[in-house]
């Protein structure tokens, strides 16, 4: 076994009892705190990977704006006005934070774009996942079930890719991908959902399960092939090594952050 | 008198009653979808200077994301749900419209940046006119003071940089502006203001016209340097050419769109 197999694998057993600790026994407020703290870290790793590592000021703003974006979704149910605030504070945010920073209006036009999109990409998509946890019935099972699909969905799609990975899915965006892998990600994410139906979501119906974990499977696959681009546009590998093993936290929750709205329309549609 | 300011001024004689008739006789759902179509026209605009005028099926797709983008903020009064749909959206629809498109991950995430960047910037910001409209008293006059403060700030800003202009503002973002016009910005602004607290806005105190009025004065400057800085970015003179002898619809609005929030927020504070 490989010394980095190794770490993951203790990261893992550090990691998953402290998330599920947070998520079976904090209330809404802390759960939405933390996950508005997320929202800053990714935000943070992600400014890292467009403005490098210099300019701590940049990425410290990034960082706080990201987390104010995470804090307006996941807060949603007592504070109606968060996200319409975030969409005329971003925009405007954006631009000031870099026009007088460089000379080079490319650059600052670039890094404004980047800012903006970027606290959208952090913030907005993980607070999703403290909305799924605020929905009137098993909010923290449905939290459960988002978590268990995603990363079931990248753990067999990376077997499925080994076994019998031969045709490349998307070689520009993230070479080792695979269409078997893609397939065995559906099939992880559907069993994942399937056994989460039957232990904790009474509620869900058998036909509701592959209607679930289609488009689950689908966004979380477009989510990690979307941060693969973003890496490989400024020659970043990891985007940082905040967990021992597992490279960076974005790398980890990539597909995580397309999966977090899907479950949560799909909550408020059923 | 050269043709161009000959067209200006026949342009501006056609269009501010049709935005004075709009502004008094339109009820809250005509003018808030007639601010949700801007939004998409503004994004229209903003994805040929980022885009390129090739490529008319990307325009479009971002032209709509924009309109959806306006419209979550103007109709956010009656759908408060608006807002919240958009910050799961775009950050996921704006790289999913690109990743797939160009070989090239650099370009791919370029626009995929300035794509979910612009729906806010053109869409959002253009939005709160709309919720300006819907201020429980008066938000047809407080719009009414936004357009005035606004173009009765660039127009002095302009006059008065060319009668005193001598020390440069922001020579790489803009290098015809001076701060002398600058000031003359927000003299201009707060005249505005004035006069529009004097006829239409009794609610308002006197010592509230100057604490409107900075801000006001300030961002829309600020959102005018952005969009400079934008098209310098992308060496393009005009945003476009819609409205004769005015260059683009963006070119017309940048400063609104800074200064929108801001009304916005004293309206909401006051």
């Amino acid at each position: 076994m490989s010394k980095n197999l190794i770490l993951r694998i203790a990261s893992a057993a550090v990691l998953v009892p402290i998330i599920l600790a947070l998520l079976f026994q904090a209330n809404y407020t802390v759960f939405a705190s933390f996950i508005s703290m997320i929202g800053a870290l990714a935000g943070f790793e992600y400014s890292a990977i467009v403005l490098g590592r210099k300019g701590f000021l940049s990425r410290f703003y990034f960082a706080l704006l990201s987390g104010l974006v995470a804090a307006s979704v996941a807060f949603f149910p007592v504070f109606h006005y968060g996200p319409l605030i975030i969409l005329g504070l971003i925009p405007v945010a954006g631009p000031m934070a870099f026009m007088f920073d460089t000379n080079n209006n490319d650059k600052s036009s670039r890094n404004a774009a980047f800012l903006s999109a970027g606290t959208l990409y952090c913030g907005g998509l993980v607070g999703f996942i403290g909305l799924v946890f605020a929905s009137p019935d098993n909010g923290r099972f449905w939290v459960l079930t988002l978590l268990a699909g995603t990363f079931m969905g990248d753990t067999a799609a990376y077997a499925f890719g080994k076994l019998f990975g031969r045709h490349k899915l998307a070689p520009r965006l993230s070479p080792g991908k695979t269409w078997e892998g893609s397939l065995g990600g559906v099939v992880g994410t559907t069993a994942a959902v399937a056994i989460c139906k039957f232990f904790f979501l009474p509620e869900l119906d058998w036909i509701e399960v592959p209607l679930l974990s289609a488009p689950l499977s689908l966004f979380c696959q477009v989510g990690d092939l979307a941060e693969s681009m973003l890496k490989r546009a400024f020659g970043v590998k990891d985007s940082g090594k905040i967990i021992p093993g597992h490279g960076g936290l974005l790398d980890r929750i990539d597909a995580l952050l397309f999966g977090a709205p899907v479950v949560f329309l799909f909550t408020l549609l059923t």
